[in-house]
């Protein structure tokens, strides 16, 4: 037939395709102002949260978020970042330790610029007292039509509870080009 | 042996398996009737929903669901649907944009007529401004093991803030037969 | 070059891998001691849990958890029992249905002994009905590097509604090493 066929590129030591992006994450917390914040409590914190993490490990807490990445590092992203983001990850985190602050994220990149169109889905424990920890590429859309990967997360700055940036080194090992 | 091979069936262009099924949700908003409701928020409206969506994006809003899937397009159905059902798809969904009206599904397809048995699991984000949008078909089992491949959403009916239905034709292009 | 390769190995009928792991759950529920406490729901208990699961099914129910892994089944584990685990499962189960007792989970399973070192990522409906159920394993890192396969998921043992003991016979079906 007239249309090309696409084909399946699997490398298992060198990526087939690789890119770096920076997850920016502000919290509104419900004492904030909501005009930057990018993510959202799913519950009011809960007695819960006290009760079982003295510590202030949010044991409990589910976040939603719709996060801009960018290409570059940068400092507290200006509102308007979201027009000029590389793409954005829109999906969930929350605190799963009682004596730790540990993670676990679930979420979607969703680029959507003139050079790539398409999402990739992500999904694993952020173990944050690892310098570096590597989360899922389970599946990709668009572009990244049936993309596989892993993708290793370093916390690049963190400013209180309101700010997190994390660096994201994607790479993916089944491409379909 | 005298047991029959597993096969793995790879197709990029075509799928090797593809069906259309509707997704029914009625959700239960802690002021209507639950008789019929096959959603419930995971928390109770939160001053946040009200404080950062003043658009009533619902930001933050995580629902869980237990949604009748069914083969014909169809208005909103009887409690007794669930019977009848082709399948149901179990899992949860959130509202995940300040600005517009997105959301994020992760959940599985359950499968359990005398035809088919087994699940899919899905993930992946759903941009409603878009008239269509994909999502990752992540893993399968029973009749569906270790199947992959994308699901192209489409908003098929909305009544007000309680029911909607969404068009999702899956397509694999993993199969193991 | 000097680097050794990652070599796929796949096989359909049998697994690459297999693992029995046994999940132990301890909630903690606003009235009990949080000092055994391996989970949290991500909300108080909402009006909609009563109104809408006369039955006790916990229908929006959403609940973190961070849960020792053991090779061996055994009673209600001691809080030291996080140290000895084999593995910890980290990530989120909600309680799906409003007419029977029925989860969907998706989670990390963390290993980080000196033998394995890495995670498994899972998503899946737990029919509880049923006396076995599948769901799937959608990706790895580490030692479980870009693996896929199914876990089955058996109800070992429930001790009112604190406890419960799931075991999980987990079996990769893609492999690299």
């Amino acid at each position: 037939g007239g249309r090309s066929g696409r084909r399946l590129v699997r490398s298992y030591d060198e990526p087939c395709k690789k890119m770096t992006l920076y997850f920016h994450d502000i919290l509104y917390d419900y004492s904030n102002s909501t005009t930057n914040s990018t993510s959202a409590a799913a519950a009011k914190p809960t007695a819960l949260a006290t009760a079982v993490s003295p510590n202030g490990t949010f044991f409990g807490e589910v976040v939603v978020f719709d996060d801009p990445m960018t290409e570059e590092t940068r400092a507290l992203p200006p509102p308007s970042l979201r027009e000029t983001a590389a793409a954005r990850a829109q999906g969930v985190y929350l605190y799963d330790s009682k004596e730790v602050y540990d993670a676990w994220f679930a979420f979607s990149v969703v680029f959507n610029s003139t050079g790539r169109r398409g999402t990739l889905n992500l999904m694993g424990a952020d173990l944050m007292s690892e310098k570096t920890r590597d989360i899922s590429v389970v599946g990709g859309t668009g572009d990244f039509f049936m993309s596989r990967g892993v993708a290793t997360l370093r916390t690049d700055a963190v400013e209180g509870l309101v700010y997190f940036r994390l660096q994201m080194d994607i790479k993916l090992y089944e491409c379909y080009i």
